[in-house]
């Protein structure tokens, strides 16, 4: 059975001090500190220590080998979206992330396929930027919940979706800049408590601002299960019906015909959500993803859902199947 | 069957201005501007429009007799917790609040059951006027997920937390000031995306920080059906194992052992969120409660539950049982 995980970061192992190049900011650079690991600095602040399968292509294909995957679906770490860098700038990261995911793709195309970044701070810089994406091999490209806290209902948007409809890229939405994490950094909580929230916003922003509905030929998946949008669909329809004065002001579509037209991932770390989401979206639009190689991943790849006792065609469509047909890719490429 | 909402708001018919009687600040007035309605005033800013019977008791109970309904807990409206007000203020606020229900409960005892509200921002207050929530016969206390963005994990709250379980009064844990609100004004979205998290928040607080483990006399309830934590325990509690260094600080005990130690209302406008709620946490430990008078609230009060085809025992459960032993009430009040 193929099995692709769509959800993992890669990142190069040497990235450039562009705090320093650019004379601003404190943008991650890496600190090779010990042999296999790495620390992620914002200029002098620790933000996270990483691991050689964070940048290591042929360690990762080792890895996956123990759950039998043989696919990873990579893009970069949110943290290095560089969304708040001047706009030649963050398309000048971009360009530098792209190319090397272009490049391990090229290198191993039966292992790895590749998500882009845009400088989703300038549209057009963004539209220039997903089109040689296109060119040079990328399937799709991953987005953040918020851009700077602007939320991706915002019109200035939309000629970029329409230019990820006509260049017929999938998209994979992370949430990052997770709300409320000023105020609650105890107990990891903008990652518990946050990231659910964000990606419910991301989902509520495209339903509710009309985008779904105006580019329906945009294939949007939204990491972590669509994080709390499935469970508090009833609250959110709910308030579609009874304030359509707020909720539908901008699209008079209920937000639940959309479930089902996206993708979710798989990453919900627990077989009763699972079945939840599951009876909601149906297996063909679930897609087998981790978050690897970071601690909060699925890091077992899947080996929940062998658990359940699934039918085959649901656990093969989930595993391999709702992918390709996300990323339009033929099973082929992989034999 | 004794059918007993616990999650409905109610305030005053006049309030006074706190604004001009303090001298500072924005709080809620009401302006009277037609027959059967009022305007909630933010200083000159409207909040929102109301209708009587968020402050008309017949009208009330007239309107719950159409859903079988005998008995309303009522606490007051989050936004006049006045957490904002310097201390002393902020106890005036409450005690104004707190006697008015108290009135109203010692003249309608078989129609409704009253929660207070505290001067969250001074312990030391708060502890007083909970004595004397206890005194004029109220049940328990209404809470905010935070008080002034500070989480309810904090160790201030300490001694608060000692005194409720001394006097053995229920708590209700209620969203509002709701994280991201400024950056997503839009589609009402802090009160779909922003309330559920706000709730989620407030449980692991009080689950990290080990309130619940050290005062497990504490009767928590936690509004729409707990937000969305139970949804997304999975992904919090892989967070708990995986990196206890950032989660298990202060509390070593997986967050999954508390639930069905607390409560949880039913307002999940969804049958599927309802069973999913219901499996986990059983039906003694789910509470009809419906946020009436409000649109968002489930005002045909549990007509969902009743259409489900749960066991009759399952239903009287919630529908009473789960609720007088949250509030340690004896069903024979009410008879």
């Amino acid at each position: 059975m193929l099995k692709i995980d769509m959800h993992t970061h890669i990142i190069p192992k040497h990235l450039p001090d562009w705090s320093v190049k650019f004379g601003y900011g404190h943008f991650i650079h890496l600190d090779h500190h010990r042999p296999g690991y790495a620390r992620m600095m914002q200029g002098d602040k620790f933000f996270r220590e990483i691991e050689a399968n964070c940048w290591d292509p042929q360690l990762r294909i080792d890895e996956y080998e123990r759950y039998n995957t043989q696919v990873q679906v990579v893009c970069t770490i949110p943290v290095l979206f560089g969304y708040a860098a001047q706009p030649k700038d963050g398309l000048e990261m971009a360009m530098f992330l792209n190319d090397h995911i272009a490049d391990l793709v090229a290198r191993m195309p039966r292992h790895y396929v590749g998500l882009g970044t845009l400088p989703m701070q300038d549209v057009d810089l963004s539209i220039a930027e997903l089109e040689r994406c296109k060119n040079i091999g990328l399937k799709g490209i991953q987005i953040g919940s918020n851009i700077n806290q602007q939320n991706l209902s915002e019109s200035i948007f939309n000629p970029l979706w329409q230019a990820i409809e006509d260049l017929n890229m999938a998209v994979l939405v992370h949430p990052w800049e997770m709300m409320g994490q000023e105020e609650m950094r105890k107990y990891w909580l903008p990652w518990l408590v946050g990231m659910p929230a964000e990606t419910a916003r991301a989902i509520c922003s495209l339903i509710f601002a009309g985008v779904m509905e105006r580019f329906p030929g945009i294939r949007f998946n939204f990491a972590h299960a669509g994080g709390s949008f499935l469970p508090t669909l009833g609250r959110i329809e709910h308030g579609f019906h009874c304030r359509p004065d707020l909720v539908a002001i901008d699209n008079p579509i209920n937000p639940r015909e959309y479930v089902g037209k996206f993708w979710v991932d798989s990453a919900t770390h627990d077989d009763q959500l699972f079945k939840y989401v599951l009876e909601m979206q149906g297996s063909k639009k679930i897609t087998l993803g981790t978050d690897y190689p970071f601690p909060l991943g699925d890091l077992e790849v899947g080996k929940f859902i062998e658990e359940m006792g699934l039918e085959k065609n649901i656990v093969d469509d989930i595993f391999c199947n709702a992918t390709l047909d996300w990323l339009q890719l033929p099973k082929s490429m992989f034999d």
